[in-house]
């Protein structure tokens, strides 16, 4: 096999990425100067190599304890649960929410092998049923799995007398009721709520 | 810049690739055992490392003539002029052509400042010039500047009396007519043949 085919077969073992589109990739890097390969190499097991869980939370880090649960000027009274870690990144770049976050690592499902011993579930408990945590949000993804998982952690919840809520599900801002579809609709209905006027 | 942000950075610096994706490969490569990083990268810099143009057809190789010029089976009277070694691996998949190739590394283009002494046709001609090659394909994109590359090789061809020929322009395998551009339908109309029957 030559660096060429090797490189091609490497690249090509990353999702969506073909061997096509792998060879492109290649022709674009041999192209490059030499530096840029290398600096991609090396950021590739600078990545691997001091990646880890943050010991608190969960998310990906390369500091014992991640840059959000150090912050100090966020509110470590509520607790948003998300599945993965590309969930907490997509709502903390809204910067609406400014508590902490607890990340699963994945969703029940039974059928793939997954109950609550492969997920972060006990830990999140051990947290929540700590001194400060007021609130705990549920904010696994509205599919079958993120439903149920929101299902059995508010169960488990619920003798801690916290308040746990789950995300809102309605209409996606800027979309056209026409080409809702129905379980969106019918849960966006559900979910009506009195209107406000602003003046 | 955490280790997550610099990978994401350095990926999403190759072609077709954002910030989303990025961020998407990268969470896919930590889920992966530490090996599958690691030989991604080594394959990239070794490939950077150890690729260089062959000596004689100018195309991508690890060796100081690459595989095709070095195949004593492939016949060297016919040499097929094409702009990259991607159009060379495109054409030698096929397996239809068993000659050998050039590689020009790019086409004739002005206003982009590439002009004869940018790409590899010097080269070109002392190789056509040379005893026992008896033609040459030109091999270059059906595009305003293939077209003008492969017009300017063949002027300077002309004097030596090797038989100078251009790839077929015409209409796809499997494509319709209905759908083809004018461009395409008018070439293909102009290179019209003699129907072969097979009788």
């Amino acid at each position: 096999m030559t660096p060429l085919d090797r490189a091609v077969a490497e690249l090509s073992k990353l999702p969506g990425i073909g061997k096509k589109t792998a060879l492109r990739l290649v022709f674009h890097i041999l192209r490059q100067p030499k530096e840029y390969a290398q600096a991609l190499a090396s950021s590739l097991v600078t990545l691997i190599e001091t990646t880890r869980f943050c010991s608190q939370c969960f998310h990906l880090t390369n500091t014992p304890l991640c840059p959000i649960c150090s912050d100090i000027h966020r509110d470590s009274s509520v607790l948003c649960v998300v599945e993965e870690s590309r969930d907490l990144l997509a709502i903390d770049r809204g910067g609406a929410f400014r508590g902490l976050y607890h990340v699963l690592h994945g969703s029940l499902s039974p059928l793939d092998g997954i109950g609550p011993d492969q997920l972060k579930i006990d830990e999140l408990l051990t947290r929540a049923r700590k001194g400060d945590v007021r609130e705990v949000i549920l904010a696994t993804n509205p599919t079958v799995t993120g439903d149920a998982t929101a299902l059995y952690i508010a169960k488990l919840l619920k003798p801690a007398g916290l308040r746990v809520t789950r995300i809102a599900m309605g209409l996606p801002a800027g979309s056209d009721i026409e080409y809702a579809d129905q379980v969106t609709l019918a849960r966006a209905l559900e979910s009506r709520h009195p209107f406000v006027f602003n003046d």
